[in-house]
């Protein structure tokens, strides 16, 4: 085909576009009704409630067209959504996806967005059930809403946190944020690093193992930065915690890039954001539970400090002296 | 307070923003968990399926600030998804918010955008549970989703529409369209116009009373002009259908337009977007009923055409000759 005759989104229109991706949705048992009516319908099973989670991804904000391959920008656009399903302990379901798009924006852009949204959709079990699209006088932006479900004695929350639980993390911190320092300083990023800041695999099985077991008191997913994301389960807790610098899960990757200047690589791996690993208390009689439980998942989890009662959140060296992390996760706006 | 040490949006900063939205948020008896965790927990009322549908407005494709004002834009921007609730025969509950604003935009702004989002909410007792807010590098970016709920047997969609129904509209078409014509050419645009097309009222409670009584067999909102919108009812439907022209329910404000350039008026009730009314079919016995089920909930209810077994949608004139609209309705991108 040549590039004068290849079609375009001005060519297929915002019908066409919306039949061009609900041809590629398989269906599922729980959708009732999916594209192509004023509203979806689907099912809760029997004894569920309902958890639902939006996140808005925008261009040169939250991404970058040139790093960022559509195809994974389109796995991304839906794993951080998942993620917060899996940070309540739910199992993802339906997701709607809205697109506003620059008019010249090639098709095969779109396509490979969706095909790879529709590849992670598929991963977790997720029917995509609708949206909406329309032009953009701007840069490319990406709304995905995820619901998900959960009976009520299963759902974690932030606020579950008691003084005395260990605080744990999966997998390792710092990765992805580390990746996009590079990127910005037009370093050279290895593949694994970008693969953590590029291609996130929500933990949605070791989340649904830790509360089918009732292993975790309150959970929530790092997605800016270890340090303020505890921080939203002590507040919700009305707890503190105590984090050990030495224990933070550090990928080999990470490591090789400590010795530079180890401060700021740790303030990576506690308030870098993106991470979309779970951070979780459990009480300390269940150490070996959670280890063997995460284990049975493939998933490399790591005890990173203890939840205190007075409510302050501090960090501690290995030495026991306290380490000033002088940073915050991410905020927008400030 | 002097314009100097007024809050701005970098000084509240965004986790300012979500707790200075959450506090005016009133507590529902269906909302477990609202903002403030991973995701929110909600109950489905015993029986009921989830309906689901969400919107995207951009500044300067949806709305322009300088014509919106803020209070009026919030109110809208619920108001466009709770209607499509309403198309279903639904009963709208929760909202999900998801703001990316420009840093410069005045909190007053969002005060009073968010002040007229809850207003709205509470008119339809619908609760805002989650959302998401960044910073936007162009203009305002709104995305909406909207959850509502019915019993399966009530549900009413596009596909139900049987040759021989009569098709109806509520209220007026074509006014929205009108105003923004008007406003485009600068044209001075009277109170009753500009309402109509700034501050839409969703048809819920006619939307229910029809599907209480099960007097309708097919619906859908009227946002991209009758002409396109019945036409997914006959496609979804497998049908056809003859409009008449000379029955469209057509304002006073807007007759007042109509002498000067008919035909480009008459295009406007048929195609013009975001009349928010409710477009239905229903079985010519029940006229009487569904006259009535109307008058009882206060809303002007109009017969407009017949439902066809050939799949055309034809418009009349008065005196029987097609009438060319030659114009679809409004279709981003093309």
């Amino acid at each position: 085909m040549t590039p004068s005759s290849a079609p375009t989104l001005a060519k297929i229109g915002e019908f066409g576009l919306i039949s061009r991706i609900s041809t590629c949705v398989p269906s599922y048992e729980n959708v009732i009704t999916g594209i192509g009516d004023d509203a979806s319908v689907t099912a809760l099973s029997p004894g569920m409630q309902l958890l639902t989670s939006t996140d808005m991804l925008l261009e040169d904000v939250h991404f970058r067209r040139s790093w960022h391959d559509p195809l994974l920008l389109g796995r991304k656009s839906l794993a951080v959504s998942i993620s917060d399903i899996a940070a309540m302990g739910g199992i993802p379901r339906w997701a709607l996806l809205s697109l506003a798009l620059p008019p010249a924006l090639p098709l095969a852009f779109i396509d490979d967005f969706v095909r790879g949204f529709l590849a992670m959709a598929t991963e977790h079990r997720v029917a995509l059930i609708g949206g909406d699209t329309c032009s953009s006088r701007s840069g490319l932006a990406i709304s995905v809403t995820i619901m998900g479900e959960q009976s009520p004695s299963r759902i974690l929350r932030r606020s579950g946190a008691k003084p005395d639980d260990d605080i744990w993390v999966t997998g390792t911190l710092g990765d992805a944020a580390l990746a996009l320092n590079m990127l910005e300083k037009g370093e050279t990023v290895s593949e694994d690093l970008l693969h953590r800041l590029l291609d996130p695999s929500p933990r949605v099985s070791a989340a649904l193992a830790l509360t089918e077991a009732c292993l975790a008191t309150a959970m929530i997913d790092v997605s800016d930065g270890v340090l303020a994301d505890y921080g939203h389960i002590a507040d919700l807790s009305s707890v503190g915690g105590c984090l050990n610098l030495a224990d933070l899960p550090l990928s080999p990757a990470f490591r090789k890039h400590m010795s530079a200047d180890s401060a700021t690589v740790c303030r990576m791996a506690l308030c870098g954001g993106e991470d979309y690993e779970l951070c979780f208390t459990a009480r300390p009689a269940m150490r070996e539970k959670v280890a063997e439980c995460m284990k049975k998942c493939g998933i490399a989890v790591t005890r990173i400090g203890i939840v205190t009662s007075s409510p302050e959140v501090t960090v501690v060296n290995p030495d026991g002296t306290p380490f000033n992390s002088q940073a915050e996760g991410f905020n927008h706006f400030t």
